[in-house]
């Protein structure tokens, strides 16, 4: 496969600076994977961690997704074992009984509670988890080469179609303390060939009450992930895992503080913000075929699910999608497409820019058509729609849709 | 362009038999259209036809579709004039202007009432329809051509990226008269490169009484052209018009007769459902690229909306369309469209066939999928799925997507 400029965009985290106090991470191949890649991570925590987690929406849940939706329950983990080649969905009870073995084989090897360890899976579905012969010999082998700098391999690990590793740091300070939130990330594009499947897991020292723990994930996954998964091709193991383990000793963040939302609260969702961002940019940028790398952003709207309805529909229209591919700055497709967002418009309001180039103005076409060939030639766009109705705004990102993307993606599994 | 042998299929009709009681039509070059194809087609009756409408439910809509929907308030109409090559979408008052314009000087022309003309419009968003040189100057000639055997002419006049002219034709008795229903069509495929836009103009001898015949022809939409516009990409410009001018003398059709469903109106929609399922097929066929036809069949759905809306999934799926492009039996992609459907379903009461080859029975994988592996090799496939939740069922066809439609889309307009 011939990689873009757009997709070879790697993480730019020293590994050096790759540590969360208080945890340890490992990647190894363990065989599931044909090729021998990496294909088994573990992500550990000296002591149980608080933890939030969010999942897929899909109706279809992959057997290890309802075990970690049972677990999450206790709000406490403290392992995190994820494998990649084999989602174990669409495998019925001998789909849950590997996941829990999985689980369990995990608990006892590093001696923590039973209970304590949540399980990953991302791959093909239908296909059964290879426990005796593939997971159960890895999990000695991981647990012996766990290290606080383990985090690349573990990112290496839980790759399918992706170009490159996905990792993201960030560093600040709550209460005095030195807080550090690194997360890891799976995931090709706004759909890749093993079903669009995101995982993310993402590990803090920051000392946090579960619930708001729960709240900042959701704010922050609902401003990065969920703005770039563009088709609602929604895997049946999408995931998202946060553990916080307490270490940097900072008094407990909490959301509320004598009434008001708290500033430490502020803090840690604006890092974690920060985090996921990064991560679901990079996931964009590995788009399968990508070439150019897109910013929607929708004005003027008078909800906020407006502006991300229209933006969405936009960044998931394929004609939308092969004019950037070709170049077109075509905007009658992108007008269809707010026009069948299922929102209030105005036509005679809408404005749209290429970059600063504004190619139409209360609804008609300003004729610099030219200038707007030009910006469409970059390899990083930004689109800004103007509907003028009211104040909100939302942006999503995405990417063109080549013909590599769907020569690779007929080609996969075959 | 190379056309795949699933598009290649022409309309089964012979031209002599294209003829309806009462109606002429036309179809000539104005001079639109930059390489000098038919781009201009007219529809007469000879008196005023009762007439029904359905058209796009895209929020920005073209001049022409705003007209229109006007003018079919009266329910009378007696000629419709199509241009293709030019939209007149997103062209403000200047656009309404030419539509009005357009739709008086054929009045004077064939001598009709003012009001009784129809105008429909086809092609690139954004620029102004010319009047003066192209329209003004055609419909002279157009008029001049009008013909009861016109009708391939007006088929191939109203095409834009269309590989053939679509035309369908049906009779039967209703009261012991002879009834024709004729229609022709433009499209191609899910998502042609312009937009989409799907226009039917549908003429029958029948005498219908008016608010019978628009719920004739929205049963028809609903199971043929809803049924295939599997993206939702609704173009600004979507039309179905039928025109019914009485010349077969049968007793007026009425939908109900002493308070039952009179059996001339089930004759009436059944062969009007034949018309428009066989022009349906045809959009599909021609699809861009399309190298399969794909007929989804979702049953055992709880709702008759339950069982279009996991159709509708499945056949937009941009992941289940590669793969049966890259002829990959992947149900694992069509479970996971399943569960993202919006709909109840219970994972383990689906099953799913490829022609009559179980790969799932109660989600879990058959191992059949050798076999499935001969049945998509085919050009012409049928998927069932079964929900196991109750009675109701849905129908819709699509086509794979190949990376031909990518490179089409991309260069279109450019």
């Amino acid at each position: 496969m011939k990689k873009s400029e757009v997709r070879s965009q790697k993480s730019e985290v020293k590994l050096s600076n790759l540590f969360v106090p208080g945890f340890k991470a490992a990647g190894i191949a363990c065989g599931i994977k044909k090729n021998g890649s990496k294909d088994l991570a573990l992500i550990y925590s000296e002591t149980p961690a608080v933890t939030a987690g969010m999942f897929t929406k899909n109706k279809i849940k992959a057997a290890p997704v309802l075990l970690d939706m049972q677990r999450i329950k206790k709000g406490l983990c403290q392992a995190v074992i994820i494998n990649s080649g084999n989602a174990n969905a669409c495998t019925g009870k001998k789909g849950m009984a590997a996941a829990l073995k999985t689980a369990s084989l995990l608990e006892k090897k590093v001696g923590i509670e039973n209970g304590l360890a949540m399980v990953s899976s991302t791959g093909v579905i239908g296909e059964l988890l290879p426990i005796m012969n593939g997971i159960g010999k890895g999990i000695p082998k991981l647990v012996n080469v766990l290290s606080v700098n383990g985090w690349s391999d573990a990112a290496e690990a839980i790759m399918t179609t992706d170009a490159f590793p996905k990792v993201a740091i960030e560093k600040g300070k709550i209460g005095g303390k030195e807080i550090t939130i690194l997360g890891i990330a799976k995931g090709a594009g706004m759909i890749c060939p093993n079903m669009a499947t995101m995982l993310a897991f993402i590990a803090t020292n920051a000392a946090i009450e579960r619930r708001t723990l729960q709240s900042a994930l959701k704010r922050a996954v609902d401003k990065s992930f969920n703005c770039i998964t563009v088709d609602g091709d929604t895997s049946t193991n999408d995931t998202v895992l946060i553990l916080a383990n307490g270490k940097a000793g900072n008094r407990e963040v909490r959301s509320q503080e004598s009434g008001v939302r708290s500033k430490d609260y502020k803090t840690f969702c604006n890092m974690l913000e920060r985090v996921c961002l990064k991560l679901a940019h990079m996931i964009v940028r590995d788009g399968e075929g990508a070439t150019k790398f897109l910013e929607i952003k929708v004005k003027g709207a008078r909800k906020q699910i407006d502006a991300k309805k229209a933006a969405m529909t936009i960044a998931n229209s394929l004609l939308v999608k092969t004019a950037f591919f070709g170049e077109d700055a075509n905007w009658g497709r992108i007008i269809a497409a707010i026009g069948r967002a299922g929102i209030d418009v105005r036509e005679n309001r809408i404005s749209i820019y290429f970059d600063n180039v504004p190619v139409v103005r209360n609804g008609i076409g300003t004729g610099k058509d030219k200038d707007a060939m030009q910006v469409i030639k970059k390899k990083n766009i930004c689109l800004t729609i103007y509907l003028g109705l009211g104040k909100a705004e939302e942006t999503v990102w995405t990417t063109d849709l080549s013909y590599e993307y769907v020569k690779v993606n007929a080609a996969y599994r075959t």
